[in-house]
C-alpha cells in the first residue's frame, strides 16, 4: 500500500517532487469566502458572529455575549477530568512549562567607552488569541502548547477561541485551558474567530497576536489579517521523517508512520533507510499491525497517498533527502545517531535515537509541538517563549557618541538625499556649527549616568 | 500647517483614531495585480521577468542572466564611491555589525536526571533574497541594515533584488552590497523580483526567506508568497512619535519631524508634550525652518495629513498616547528619560534623550532600522540576526526516560483518540506489555552518552 521509492531510481527526483506537492486546488474559493467572512465580521461584529457560529457550527445563541464559556464550567471540566487524564495533562504541563522557560529572552544592554547605551527592551506581549480546531481535531494538548509559552512570556491575557459543534464541547480542551490559565474562552470557530481575534466586536476584544492551528480557512483567514496583527504560522498537514538503519525494530518504525498518519489523509509519514531489508520488514509489519488500528482508514488513505518509504545507498544520502524534505519532525532510528545530527541542516524537531518517538514530543518531552510543516523549516523554528515576546531597540547616545555618530549619518543621509535627516542629526552637536542661533535649551545628558535602562 | 491635538479634547479619540487610520483604498486592485505578476513568473519565469522588467523598469534586455549585474560592477562601485561616503558606510558598516553580533542566538542542551537531553540546535537559514526599492528610494542604508544581520548570522548565499529604472542603478546602493559581501545582485524589481524570491526561474535560484521594504505591490506580494518562503514582515509607511517637555529645544524637534516626514507624503511624523510653551514653539520653528529644507514640499504634504503636536496634562499621558499608537520610532527628549521607560510598552526603537536622533538609528547607531510599522511593535520586533536562523527542537530521552514519558504520552493519546500516538511512545517500553512479540532488535542507546549535541 505505502510507496516504496529507490534513491537509485533515474526518477528519483521526479518521485519524490511528486510525493511533496501540495493540492493548491480549492485556495482561490477559500480566499474569497474568508474574505467575505471578514468582512461581515467587521462591518458587523457581533451580530456577524452569532450569524456565522449557527450557520457553520449549528450552535445557535441569542446574542454574542452567550458564545462566551463561563469561568465555572472551565473549572468544572478540570474538576471532573478522568483522575489518570488530569494527571498525565499535569504532569505534560510541568514538562512543557520547565522547558519553555529556558527559552525566555530578557532585556540586555551594553556600554561604548564613550557613555552611549545600546540594547534592547523585551516585553510580552499584551493580548493573544489561541484557536483551537473542533470537531475531530479537538485536542487539549494544543492548548498545552500554545497557552504555556505565552503564560511563561507573561501574556496578561490569553483569549481561547474554539468552535463548539451544536453547541457541544471538548471538556478535556477546556480543563486544559482551566490548567494553563486560560482568561476567556469563547465558543467560535472558522474565519469568523480569525475575524473576531484581528478586529474585535463589541464584546469580544481584538487581541495582538493570534497562535494555532486549523483548517484551511482558519489558515487563509490568519494569513489575510497578518499585519493587522501577528500570527505564528500557516500550518500545513503534520510530517515525519523517520531514518532507520539495519539496527531499527521495524515495528516501532510502522507505529511511528501509524501515528502520523492517523492524524488526517494529508498527513506525510516517510521512512527512509539504507537497509534493504529494513525496507522490506517495515511493510509488512504495516500489512501485520494496520488491521488492529482504530483509525485504519485513516491511516490507509494517508499512507497510499502520502506515505514512502525510501531506500538509499547510505545514511548520507537519507540526510541529503531529509534536507530536502525539511520536515516538521524528523526521526534519527539509527545506531550512534549523534554522528548524523551535524549534517541535518532543516527539521522542526529532531527526534534523537530509537527510543525517541514523535508521540512524547507531541505531549510531554517539553518542546512545543507547534512546527514548521511543509518545508517551513528552512526558515522557521518550533513555537516559542519567543513568539509571545518583542524586543524594542534602546538607543541612548552619550553627547560625544552623538556627535561622533551624526558625522556618519549625515554623510549618508545627504548621499541618500535625505538633508533634514542629516540636519536631525547635526543639529545635536554641541558646536552646532549649521544652526541660525545658538539658544540650547538642553541641559540634560550632560552627565549622563550609565545606569541599568532595562530592569522592568 | 501641522495639526494640533489637546488630550484634553472630549473627542481626543476620535482624532487620534482618525490620524492613526489607513488609506485601505486601491489594496484590492494591488492583490488582483499582484496575483497576476506571480503567476506569470510561475508560469513562463525568465520571459515573464523580461517582460516585466521592459514592462515597469523601462529596462530591455534579451534574455534574464542580462539581468544579472556582475560582480564587477558591484566592486568597480566601491572602489569609485566617493570616498567620505565609503568611510561612513565603513563606519556604519563596523557599529551595526558589532550590535548584531549581539543578538546571536547559539544551540542549547540540558540533561534531565534520567539521562534524557532536550534541547534547540540553532542554524542559520541557507539562502535569503533581500529586496531593495529603486527610483526615489535607493538606499544604501537599507543594503547594510538587511545584509549585515543575514551574514552575521552565516547565511550561506545573499541574493538582493533592486529595481534599475531604465537600466539605471544607485552606484552607493551597488557599493554597499559588495561592502557587505551579497553574493549576487539582479537587477529586477516590484512584485516580480518577489515571485522570483519564492520560486526561482531557470536563471535565478528560489530562496528561503525574503527581507526589506518596498511599496504596495512589494508588501502584497511578499503577503502572498508567506508560507512558501519566509518574510520579514509587512512594512507600512515610516512613524516618529517624539515625547517632549520643557527641556527640550524646538528646533531639534521641528528637525527631527521633518526628517520623518520627508520619506514620503504617507510618513507619520507625532510630537507629544506636556508643555503648551513647547508645543507652540514647535509650530513657529517649523514655519522658520520648513522654507530652507530641499523636500519641502513632501515634508509639508506628510505634516498636514498625518503629522500632529498633541498636547497633554504630564508626561504619563503622553505615554499612554504612545502605547496606543505603538510607534516604529519613538523618542525620549525630556528630562531623565530613563525614568519613562518602565512605562513604555510598543515602541519598535526607543531613541533615550534628546541627543538622541531618530537619524542615528536609521545609519549607524548599531541597532536595526528595519522596525514595525502600523501598530505592529504591538507584536512583532526590530529585524534581527534571528530573522536569519531558525531552530530545530532536540528531544533525545533515556531509556528510562522514554519509559516515564510513554506513560503520560499515551495517556494523553488515548483521550485524544489518537490510538497510534499512544502504541509508538509504548513499543519502546522496555517491559513491551502491549506487543503480540517480542524480538527486540535495538540494541543502542542502552548506555545512552551524555555528550554535547549542539556543537555545530
Amino acid at each position: 500500500m505505502i510507496n516504496v521509492i529507490h534513491h537509485s531510481d533515474v526518477d528519483f527526483a521526479d518521485k519524490l517532487n511528486k510525493l511533496l506537492v501540495r493540492d493548491a486546488a480549492a485556495t482561490q474559493s477559500v480566499d474569497a469566502a474568508v474574505d467575505e467572512i471578514i468582512r461581515a465580521v467587521q462591518m458587523d461584529g457581533d451580530a456577524a458572529l452569532v450569524n456565522f457560529t449557527a450557520k457553520f457550527d449549528g450552535h445557535t445563541v441569542d446574542n454574542a455575549a452567550e458564545l462566551e464559556i463561563p469561568k465555572s464550567k472551565l473549572q468544572h471540566a478540570l474538576t471532573n477530568i478522568e483522575p489518570a487524564v488530569g494527571t498525565a495533562l499535569r504532569k505534560a504541563y510541568d514538562r512543557i512549562t520547565n522547558y519553555h522557560r529556558k527559552t525566555l529572552q530578557s532585556s540586555w544592554q551594553f556600554a561604548e567607552p564613550d557613555g552611549t547605551i545600546l540594547g534592547q527592551r523585551v516585553t510580552p506581549i499584551e493580548r493573544v488569541g489561541i484557536y483551537v480546531p473542533g470537531g475531530t481535531a479537538a485536542y487539549p494538548s494544543s492548548v498545552l502548547m500554545n497557552a504555556i509559552p505565552a503564560k511563561v512570556a507573561g501574556v496578561s491575557e490569553i483569549i481561547m477561541a474554539v468552535p463548539t459543534p451544536n453547541g457541544k464541547c471538548n471538556p478535556a480542551v477546556l480543563a486544559a485551558a482551566e490548567l494553563v490559565g486560560v482568561d476567556r474562552v469563547f465558543a467560535i470557530g472558522g474565519a469568523q474567530a480569525i475575524a473576531v481575534f484581528a478586529f474585535g466586536t463589541a464584546s469580544i476584544p481584538a487581541v495582538d497576536k493570534i497562535v494555532g492551528p486549523g483548517n484551511s480557512y482558519v489558515a487563509a483567514a490568519k494569513r489575510r489579517v497578518f499585519g493587522t496583527v501577528g500570527i505564528d504560522m500557516i500550518a500545513g498537514p503534520s510530517e515525519v521523517v523517520v531514518i532507520c538503519d539495519s539496527t531499527v525494530d521495524s515495528e516501532w518504525v510502522a507505529m511511528d508512520l501509524f501515528a502520523q498518519a492517523e492524524h488526517d489523509p494529508q498527513s506525510r509519514a516517510i521512512a527512509i533507510t539504507d537497509s534493504a531489508e529494513i525496507a522490506a520488514a517495515i511493510q509488512q509489519v504495516i500489512k501485520k499491525l494496520l488491521p488492529k488500528l482504530p483509525r485504519r482508514e485513516i491511516i490507509t488513505k494517508s499512507l497510499t497517498k502520502n506515505g514512502a518509504i525510501i531506500q538509499t545507498k547510505n545514511l548520507q544520502d537519507a540526510i541529503n533527502i531529509a534536507n530536502r524534505i525539511a520536515p516538521e519532525h524528523l526521526e534519527l532510528m539509527v545506531d550512534k545517531p549523534q554522528r548524523l545530527l551535524a549534517a541535518i541542516k532543516h527539521a522542526g524537531a529532531i527526534f534523537v535515537g530509537a527510543h525517541s518517538a514523535e508521540s512524547l514530543g507531541d505531549y510531554c518531552a517539553g518542546p512545543n509541538h507547534v512546527l514548521p510543516t511543509a518545508g517551513a523549516a528552512r526558515f522557521s523554528s518550533p513555537l516559542d517563549v519567543r513568539d509571545f515576546q518583542k524586543c524594542s531597540s534602546i538607543i541612548w547616545p552619550s553627547i560625544s557618541g552623538a556627535a561622533k555618530m551624526a558625522d556618519i549619518a549625515a554623510t549618508l543621509a545627504r548621499a541618500e538625499g535625505l538633508d533634514a535627516h542629516a540636519l536631525s542629526a547635526q543639529y545635536r552637536r554641541q558646536d552646532r556649527k549649521l544652526l541660525p542661533e545658538n539658544n540650547i535649551k538642553n541641559k540634560t545628558n550632560k552627565k549622563q549616568p550609565r545606569i541599568n535602562l532595562l530592569v522592568n
